[in-house]
């Protein structure tokens, strides 16, 4: 089908247009970088809150006068900040230089790369312990002033375990999805200071701007306040809570949710309804809903494995959620809209004004999900 | 803090792009309402496909010539072409002018309301018939020329069945989110045109571009071409599909993600953990999973009543899903990681690609996710 000439005339003025956004982009990049490598020479943090907030009113406020939707330009803005966040900085100030050696065992895996990569790009020396390495262990750890483990779950507190002789004023740190135990394993094994870490997030974080790491105090904090400084000129953002009510808080938020995304997908295998057929059939949220659950299994079996058999509480909580659920199911074989209904005012009183917040936030990002349709298309 | 006076030009540089980022934005508004008004007088539609892409290759290879992520570029395109789609038309072209009047039954609701409001902005003579209607019922549907059902899953049948006397020649839809039994019904009670529709869209989109409706022939397709004709020109995109497989796919779609959701709050709530402690330690993509659970509770519960339990395949699914959830639990409680293991490779080859799908896709809209923080924060 031609083009009228009409159109074709206001499509040309639109590219001329777009053209314009992408040297408009280019010239930001340019100053964004100049901005990254001002701040690591000074040591000033990635990520400043007020200044991101103050950026983004100001500009609202002239997209209002302008006609143009201010949710457009703090959307539009948001993505452009988070670009620069992720490209403007290969090198970061180091909060200790004196420091001798960072020895990360593990470091060749998944998310201890990341840390070795962040703390050679602020400038420490960084040394690997491998399994292969251990009969020269001795000497690799003789000299460092910070050991960080970043193993798989189930070899942690083995691993801890063998780590005897660090020097008194050497850190140690770990970086395992439980606290409880390898924290104790640590203050056990070691008499210096020690420090539980959980970063929150996957091996494919762009960077550590926005990420939360929880922090579980061991022993001496004032003598690793550096390396949590450190996570924060990287962007990071702490959160401190105790080793026992993050592991509590793990069964709910990893445990239940990879269960229930496990089972459903058992389900669906052996049900076998027609899957292309359920995604094109599907509105935005309910293809969200899928992906997350079809997600899962893109995923390594074992690390969902550990995460679900290693925590004790595991089963208590999973058999209550199985009694919760064939309570529910009676009332739908009662045909008790009634009782069902009342629950759901009760637990809705229990999420509160959060229940709220969440569908606006999902109906924005929703509409994210809409703006591109790869979750529901072939590409 | 004061801010060192490098910093401070270096973001005065910044304000001044971001400045003209909104004029550039408002120069482009004004251009795509003209093309809105332009497609309307013409009849064309709103979403082109083709148009789309090739716009966004183009700027993408613009982008890497210059420096600039493709990918940004991308995103930013498509979240303003988002915001023109949902803008630019007031009013779209009428396909059927010589229809005298559509009635819409319960188009006070929700959805009927957006249907009302389509209609009339593509110049139909709309009627509302709302339950204290129904004693005038008769000269209002007399010279109808399509009558839409739009009233809540348990009242439909009903609604459809007191419609005995339309002009042979009114074509009767309606937008239950159950197929079989309206369309039986409406093939039962009027001779003429008959058609099944399930928009897959809640009251709250802010138009109906990219949104999926789904289609179910009754009868005379040839005489209600021009409703989907209509339908395609305000940016629907329509699933066409047999009343029987629609409500199997729904029973997966809508009545297990539901009730599973249920099930969970359910749970929550009689735990009764810490909820901003478990959102603060929680990662994007549980802060996302929870906000999956939590939207359910803010919004209307008669209405997930009636999708759970008014589909007679709801309990035997559900008795299913409980067996497998139990299988899994004796998993983890006789600790046999290598059985789980064995079903989860199982179940990720029934998903096949789509379950790499699903993590790129999910991928991408954490990271959208992350740009705000809003599900994780009080705002």
């Amino acid at each position: 089908m031609s083009v009228p000439i009409e159109l074709n005339i206001l499509r040309q003025q639109i590219d001329e247009i777009d053209s314009q956004l992408v040297e408009l982009l280019a010239r930001r990049a340019k100053i964004t970088a100049e901005v990254g490598k001002y701040k690591s020479q000074v040591g000033l943090p990635i990520y400043v809150p007020e200044r991101e907030a103050e950026l983004i009113a100001k500009r609202r406020a002239e997209a209002e006068q302008q006609n143009v939707s201010p949710i457009l330009i703090e959307d539009l803005l948001r993505r452009i900040i988070r670009e620069s966040y992720h490209t403007q900085n290969v090198e970061y100030l180091c909060t200790n230089s004196q420091i001798k050696k960072i020895v990360v065992v593990g470091g060749a895996g998944a998310l201890g790369r990341i840390f070795v990569d962040m703390f050679k790009r602020s400038g420490y020396s960084v040394q690997l312990l491998e399994q292969h390495d251990w009969p020269h262990a001795d000497s690799i750890l003789s000299d460092a002033g910070l050991v960080l483990v970043a193993v798989p779950i189930k070899l942690s507190e083995s691993v801890i375990c063998k780590l005897t002789c660090l020097p008194l004023d050497c850190v140690l740190v770990d970086i395992t999805s439980t606290k409880q135990k390898p924290l104790a394993a640590m203050m056990a094994v070691h008499a210096g200071p020690v420090l539980g870490l959980h970063p929150m997030f996957g091996p494919d974080v762009p960077s550590l701007v926005k990420q939360i790491v929880v922090v579980c105090h061991g022993r001496h904090a004032e003598q690793y306040e550096w390396l949590l400084q450190q996570i924060r000129i990287w962007g990071g953002v702490l959160q401190q809570t105790t080793a026992k009510e993050h592991d509590d808080a793990m069964v709910f938020i990893q445990v239940m949710r990879h269960f229930c995304s496990f089972v459903f997908g058992s389900h669906l295998a052996s049900e076998n309804p027609n899957l292309q057929q359920l995604i094109s059939l599907s509105s935005p949220i309910y293809r969200l809903e899928l992906a997350m659950v079809g997600r899962l299994f893109a995923q390594d079996p074992a690390l969902y494995a550990d995460i679900i058999f290693d925590n004790e509480d595991s089963v208590a909580l999973l058999t209550e959620f199985s009694v919760k659920f064939n309570q529910a199911l009676a009332l739908v074989e009662n045909n008790n809209k009634g009782e069902f209904i009342k629950q759901f005012y009760k637990i809705g009183s229990w999420f509160g004004d959060y229940s709220k917040q969440c569908l606006i936030s999902s109906r924005k990002l929703l509409l994210k999900a809409d703006d591109d349709r790869s979750l529901s298309e072939d590409r």
